[in-house]
């Protein structure tokens, strides 16, 4: 999508550097970070610098195909491998992550020779994140659909383009109503504790000029009750193949509220984002991460510094679960590349 | 309660002066401030020096009481009047400042001179104050008896000590059961935008030794359908006589996660805080709070200095309702001081 005049993707390769935007410094700085090797990808990945399902899915493959070239000849397979496990336990939940290393690892297998392989492996990982691109902006067209003039829509954490390499799942709906002249209003949840609704959402529909008010996390069931809520979109980082779906923590309680006042709850997601061997919600591990984002909060000083302030007391301890499971009974719909289904005819779609 | 070894109430006044502890500087210093007259404990009640039901309802009592002392001889029903109709409008929701400032000035009216009103005011805004610390402690024995040993409990906001005079509505089980040997384990919802549950309740916590951790507020339905929380007691600042529960925005949805789990939910109110002319939840009104409350989260830097940090972007706008409703079916029972009884049990309690 388009920043400051120019179109950019959130994650690229080019010369055997991986290129992310910093995303941690949205919405106040703009920044683009190479990295030259795959403990760079690794730690950028771990400490969010990219984020999002599809983005760690095209990080993944990018940094797996960099590594292809740098590997010695020597011991080619076996550095491939090692950059294959150090990039696959960055993070534990989003699927994308594994669907991108496997493509990426599939396709070199079937060379004959290291070089082939190299070739293969910048050519799967470019593809990767193109069918990424390309999914999400089928999402957008099928999700559209759904969306009438005026509707006001619920989204959780960021499912925009910054999520993944381009168009987004959840906003790419949005973008293409908005383009369509509909008009549609996004209340866009906070997202503690990283608060990917607030920074990034938000700066994405700000840069495209879409109405939108940011909301406490705490909002949102006041606003369904209240009838201003008219759907709910949301991305996805695993979906079970049962429909239960993995999403950023607090998606559960915004499908339960959903529910309670009959508001369609939609799940946009392409469908390398479908874990076939999990049979369940129940079956998907959820990532927990460090304490300290919740003890500290960061953002923009009123003198422009990017820093942190604490907000709990020394002696408090915090736990962070990072995702949480919404049974397939609260979803409408998942919205998918290839159409929007019910969460129980995903089936449809399982490769054969 | 206790705080570095010496008892202190949320309010007091002496010698015309109205304390109050600060609490938007708590966990990280704890500092008492004078006010000296009725404009600037209005301010303090507006900029949430002191918040919580039963504080803010004996704060507006001293506050009347306070301008009673200061009203010229002259000018003495116009200057209350003015004084009471400020303090009235420092925040709606809350239905306790309504009950304190009404029980001062009744107390005024039946009396037969100026100095007699005076006089009048000062005991019956004492009053006010010791009557919730009472109506606090019988919540928290009646509170704990549903309290078994080893129990989770979940709570929002805070609604421990600081919120009343003394003791809490929420959190006085807690503590009463903490000191039965119980062992109870709470855990302690952050609550954005202001962050009560993060700041106060586990300052609060963390000073009486009871267990507990703070997690984001979209990680109370994950931890609730992961079966790691036992019971819910949450406060209220203003139930209707139906037994709806107007508390700290996202009450509803950690309601409506209880309800979907099977797990107990309370509110520990005093009775003061029953509307009984308000017939439902409805009719209750909603303050809306300023936008920067959702744009900035104040805490303490690195450096220890209290400051704030941007997290959204420039061009989006927030939106900042402060509290939500609860309706009476989603309810298990009311914690009052007169004992625990279903929301549709209320009316036994209603004055004659």
């Amino acid at each position: 999508m388009n920043v400051q005049g120019k179109a950019y993707r959130t994650v690229w390769m080019d010369n055997n550097i991986v290129y992310l935007i910093n995303q941690p410094k949205l919405p106040h700085r703009f920044e683009i970070l190479p990295h030259h090797d795959t403990e760079s990808v690794a730690i950028a990945i771990e400490t969010m610098v990219v984020r999002g399902a599809g983005a760690i899915g095209a990080t993944g493959a990018f940094g797996l195909a960099q590594a292809a070239q740098l590997a010695s000849t020597d011991t080619f397979w076996d550095d491939v491998n090692a950059a294959k496990h150090r990039l696959a336990h960055t993070r534990p939940t989003a699927q994308n992550l594994f669907y991108g290393l496997n493509k990426v690892y599939m396709a070199m297998t079937l060379t004959s020779s290291i070089a082939d392989a190299r070739t293969a492996a910048i050519i799967a990982a470019q593809s990767v994140a193109d069918e990424d691109a390309e999914a999400c902006r089928q999402i957008g067209i099928h999700g559209a659909e759904r969306i009438s003039t005026g509707m006001r829509i619920s989204t959780h954490c960021n499912a925009g383009w910054l999520a993944f390499v381009d168009w987004g799942s959840a906003i790419s709906p949005v973008y293409v109503a908005h383009r369509q002249g509909k008009k549609p209003f996004v209340f866009v949840d906070e997202t503690k504790p990283r608060g990917q609704g607030a920074r990034l959402t938000a700066w994405e529909l700000a840069g495209e000029g879409v109405d939108h008010a940011v909301i406490a996390d705490n909002a949102t069931g006041f606003y369904m009750a209240h009838g201003e809520i008219d759907m709910v979109i949301v991305g996805s980082d695993r979906i079970a193949s049962n429909g239960d779906v993995a999403n950023k923590i607090g998606t559960y309680t915004s499908a339960l509220a959903a529910h309670a006042n009959g508001i369609p709850f939609y799940v946009a997601a392409p469908l390398a984002t479908v874990d076939w061997d999990c049979a369940s919600g129940t079956d998907i591990p959820i990532e927990e991460r460090s304490a300290d984002e919740i003890h500290y909060t960061w953002g923009w000083s009123d003198d422009g510094d990017f820093t942190r302030v604490r907000t709990t007391p020394q002696q408090s301890n915090a736990r962070n679960p990072a995702f949480d499971v919404t049974p397939a009974k609260y979803i409408t719909g998942i919205i998918t590349e290839k159409g929007i289904v019910k969460p129980n005819e995903l089936g449809q779609f399982r490769p054969k």
